[in-house]
This record gives C-alpha cells, sequence and structure tokens, in this order.
C-alpha cells in the first residue's frame, strides 16, 4: 500500500498564562507501509477540552503532560479508510484518542468501533453519549452520591460536562438545579433548554450573592468545573453532609500565579463536607452502565445538547482557545 | 434532702477574636431537691477542647453556638455524692456533658456510669479511652480510610488528638508518620514517645518546605487538626488519591477576618484527593468498637499519653485559653 500523509499539531513550546498560536506548531507526517494490525483512519470531529490546557503545563498531574514536539492527543472519531485488521474494516466509525491529526495511522488496538445508528450523529460520541457525558455521570452518582431530593449546584453549567450535569441530576432525581454561566444568553439556556431551576451570570459578580438567592434552602451537591470563587461560594451555602465533586478549575488555568483558595474552608468540618477530585480514568469501568442509561434517555427525548462546531481542521487551536474564553455553549468541537 | 450548691462557668459575650476573662462569667447556682431519678455529681476532671472555641461563636455549625448565661457545655468525669435514681449508686464514677462546673444535678440518664479500674486514672476516660481516642480512631479509619502501608501527617500533632492518632496509625499499619507540634520540645516528645517516624516544628516557619523534607515519598493520609498553611502544604506533597480527615482548624478560631485558603485547591482534581470535614457526633456508633481495641492496645501497654492538668475549678478559663495558645502536650484537663 502506497504511502500515507496526515496533518498533525503539535505543542511546540508550554504556555505561559493564556496560550498563543505560538505556543502550537502544525507539521505534516508520512506514515510508512501498513502494517498488519494496523488501520488508517480519516477523523471527521475533533474534541477540544479544557483538561487539555492542563497537559500543557509540565506539572505533575494524573494524566502526564504533553511532550513537546508530539501531537496533541484527545477525543477523536473518524472513519477506516484503509485496513490491515480483519476486525475493523473499511468504512467503520471509530473513536479515538490520537487528537490533533486530520487522519491518523496506527494499531487497530487503539480505536473503539462504535454503530453508525441513522439520525445520532457522530458528533455525539464525543460528548453527551461519550466521555463528556461519563463525566457528567460518574461525577453525580460515585464521586457526589447524588441522592433524590438533592438540591445541586453547578458551576461552568453551559459547557459540554455541565450542561450534561444538569439533565442527568433532574433524571436521577434532583429536586432543584442551579447553575452559572458566563452570559446571559447561556444562562437563558440552561433555564429553558436544560432544566435548570435557577441559573445565573457570574460575570455581574457576587457569586457567593447570587448562589445564596438561587438557593435559599442551601445546596447538598455541587458539581465544579470552575473553582475559584465558585468554590467558596458552594463552600457558603453547603447544607450539612453536602458532597462537592471536583471535575474542573477552568478559572486557574491560564493563572501564571497561584490563586488563594476559598476564604471559608472551616466550612469543611463544621458542615462535614465531603470535596473529592476525579479524574476519569479511573471510572471507566462505569460506561456501560452510563452508556445504557444515556442510551434510553436519550432515545426517550430526555436529552438536550448543544454543539459548537468549528469547521477546518486548521482551525483547531482557535476552537481550543475560544473553548478556553467560553465561546461555546456545549461541547466545542472541530469537523475535519 | 437539702438543697445542693455548684459553682459554673457560663458565657458572657462573644469573643472577637482571642477570648479574654471578660468573656466568662462565674456564677453560684443553687439546685432544688433532688427529684426522682436525678443525682449529684461532684466533677473531679473537667475537659477543655479546641471545637469549644467555635461553639463561642454565634454561627452556624453542627454543634449549636453557647447561648450567653448559660453554662459552658463539654465533657467531665466525677463521682456521684447524691442519688435518687436506683441505677447510679452514690460512689459511681460517671462521664457527662455538664461542662464547666464543679458539681451537678440532673437526671441520671444524662450520665454514664463507667467502671474504676485499679491502676487507671479517671481523667484518660477524657481522653485516650474517651471523645479524643475515638475521634483519632474515626477520623483515620472511617473518614480517611487508612490502609497498610500508607503514610500518614497529622497537624498539632502534640496535642490530645494528635498523640493518639499517631500512636493509633502505626497500629493500625501506617508505614510512617510524620507530625508537626509548635515547639522543638514537643517535636522531641512526638518520636520519642508517640513513635513518629518524623516531625517538625511549625514555628520554624516554611511548612510546606518541612513536610516535603519528612515525606520524600509524599502522604497518603493527612489528619488535620490546624488548617490553613499546613492544609497548603499537604495538599502539596499529596500522593494521588490521598485523602485528608479535617477534624480541627485552630490556625482560624480566634482570627477575625476571613483567612484564604489553599493556594493549590486544584491538586485536589489533578491527585484525585478526597477532603472530608467529620464531626463525632455522626460516629458515636463506633465507640464499642473503638473501645474494644483501645482497651486492648492500652493493657498491653501500646499506649502513650500525656495531659496537662490545671489544678483548681477557678482556672478552667486560663486552662481553655492557655490550650488554645498551645501550652499544653497531650490532653488539658481541669482537676476540680
Amino acid at each position: 500500500m502506497p504511502h500515507f500523509n496526515s496533518t498533525q499539531i503539535q505543542l511546540a513550546s508550554r504556555p505561559e498564562g493564556w496560550p498563543t498560536h505560538e505556543n502550537f506548531q502544525t507539521v505534516q507526517a508520512t506514515h510508512g507501509d501498513l502494517l498488519e494490525g494496523q488501520v488508517r483512519v480519516r477523523n471527521e470531529f475533533i474534541s477540544v477540552d479544557p483538561y487539555m490546557r492542563g497537559r500543557m503545563d509540565d506539572v505533575r498531574s494524573y494524566v502526564a503532560p504533553y511532550a513537546l514536539g508530539e501531537t496533541i492527543t484527545g477525543g477523536a472519531i473518524g472513519r477506516v479508510i484503509e485496513s490491515a485488521a480483519h476486525d475493523v474494516p473499511v468504512g467503520a466509525v471509530v473513536l479515538h484518542q490520537h487528537g490533533w491529526a486530520d487522519a491518523v495511522q496506527a494499531d487497530a488496538g487503539t480505536f473503539t468501533v462504535v454503530p453508525e445508528v441513522p439520525g445520532l450523529p457522530l458528533s455525539l460520541r464525543l460528548h453527551i453519549l461519550g466521555m463528556t457525558g461519563l463525566t457528567a455521570y460518574v461525577g453525580l452518582t460515585t464521586i457526589a452520591g447524588l441522592r433524590e431530593g438533592d438540591t445541586v449546584f453547578v458551576s461552568g453549567a453551559a459547557g459540554a460536562v455541565g450542561t450534561a450535569v444538569g439533565q442527568i441530576a433532574k433524571l436521577l432525581g434532583a429536586k432543584r438545579v442551579i447553575g452559572s454561566a458566563g452570559s446571559d444568553e447561556k444562562v437563558a439556556l440552561l433555564t429553558q433548554k436544560y432544566g435548570y431551576d435557577a441559573a445565573f451570570n457570574y460575570k455581574d459578580g457576587d457569586i457567593r450573592g447570587q448562589l445564596a438567592q438561587a438557593a435559599p434552602d442551601g445546596i447538598d451537591v455541587y458539581f465544579d468545573n470552575v473553582g475559584g470563587d465558585h468554590l467558596e461560594a458552594a463552600l457558603a451555602v453547603f447544607n450539612d453532609g453536602g458532597r462537592a465533586a471536583l471535575c474542573g478549575a477552568i478559572s486557574s488555568y491560564n493563572a501564571t500565579e497561584p490563586s488563594p483558595g476559598p476564604d471559608n474552608m472551616a466550612n469543611i468540618i463544621t458542615r462535614a463536607l465531603t470535596l473529592q477530585g476525579f479524574t476519569l480514568a479511573s471510572y471507566l469501568h462505569l460506561a456501560p452502565e452510563f452508556s445504557e442509561k444515556m442510551t434510553a434517555w436519550f432515545a426517550a427525548g430526555r436529552i438536550a445538547y448543544d454543539e459548537t462546531i468549528v469547521d477546518g481542521f486548521e482551525n483547531t487551536v482557535d476552537a481550543f482557545l475560544d473553548m478556553m474564553r467560553g465561546a461555546n455553549t456545549g461541547k466545542m468541537l472541530v469537523r475535519v
């Protein structure tokens, strides 16, 4: 078989503070002959996610930092165009973690074949039906121990994870779900489309006051995508025995100085709170359980979603930067 | 039966910052006839504890604030001097929560009769064999999920709870136990008497650096009695999956301004940490399990303890204030 070319985006230098285009480089790769067991995949959608910012720093974390001069890895979905693996035929749709590339050549074992369902956009496998949805589900259930009748607060609620959290919380019996978002349009979407009972714009300031007003009876569960002031506000209104699933801290990802933590940490003791950070890698065994529930909810028309799709692989870095600035509603994706 | 007098110490006003003698008042109470089911108890030892400072503020907490003009309640142990309750005879030793008084008259049901064991000082029922020991045990086991081979860090390790935590951790299989204390004498005691593998004086500063040096392989469990800088230092050296039992935050109890939290809260996510605050009231059902283990350890000579005993009921407020300043090693008690 002939050689095969792909275009990839690599980390060229580590960002200090907000990343810029200079931190990335686009390279052409020529792949060798297709070996036994390998496939070639043309990507259709590429995921850009907040956690990727963390991997651009050379700090200890649950996932290793991106190496300089290597392709940015992450979720993507594509279609097999050549195959030397008998169980992954040409035309199959595959999910994978090879990341920011227009095409990939690799062992078939690094791809997961997913069924094509009529009327179901492939892109959903990268969010509400995929890792994003699973993140929301695991955080609410295994980490925060959501119970029927709980009041739930979600920060960054109009993002990919946040829109899933609110809906799943309601479907699992939450009494009241409150969300924060960074624009009035997003706030409106939360209550009109995503079933949030109350929502506020954190850019209006006084997060603590706005949350207290939205949660007159306190909160039992906090799903944190933001950190910083949002966590402090949550600690201020937690009911006794409250539980926080700490999933992300986008407010600090681009900070160049450490920022002080909540000034009311003592509430963790006096209200017997639990704060638990989590990373999806430890909970992938819950994917089948999640998939069964989410597929049923989805089929029943009980799940809404948004995608902010950027066209063109060459716009991947812009898509990532815009997502970090909150330009997306729901999931930010690149259509290759 | 004749009337009966007692002397009690009450909260006269709410402290702002460090309490002073002006915040307390000593009153004489005259009790009425001894009614059926009541006993009169002369206290032998009274407990002064850090958590009491929290109760002097009028803020929401797991225990209600002390009311102004009411006796400060808390642990005490005494002997029955008159009884109108058939199951609590004169001479019985009783534990109770009636607090800062030289004597008490109340329903027998508010007292717990404890056996007198030759060679076992009564005062131990107020600490290593009582609530203090149970606090250490619950925090390590149920809250922090201590596992064999864990490295454990304990802040305020020379206090009543801390001296118990280090020993219990070792007895339950911890590989390495590290403690902080506020004087070189206490630091020496931790390693020489209490089985700590390493200890440092937090008043020397650079808590984060000192802890990192004492824990070259990181920590798995943190038992927090102090909060503030200590929690920040723990977050910096936690291994993945680490667990913190937040028991006290004595560093902030007398603060008049909220103090900023740790500047490395993001580690909770990237290392999948769990921080859990707890209050003993929810775990009293573990007292029999604890008591069985501690009694056996104690009988086997495997438990050391210290008491800092202040003589004279009239010195109770001083004992409390000195304890808040760290003047005690081990348990601070008042001998009535």
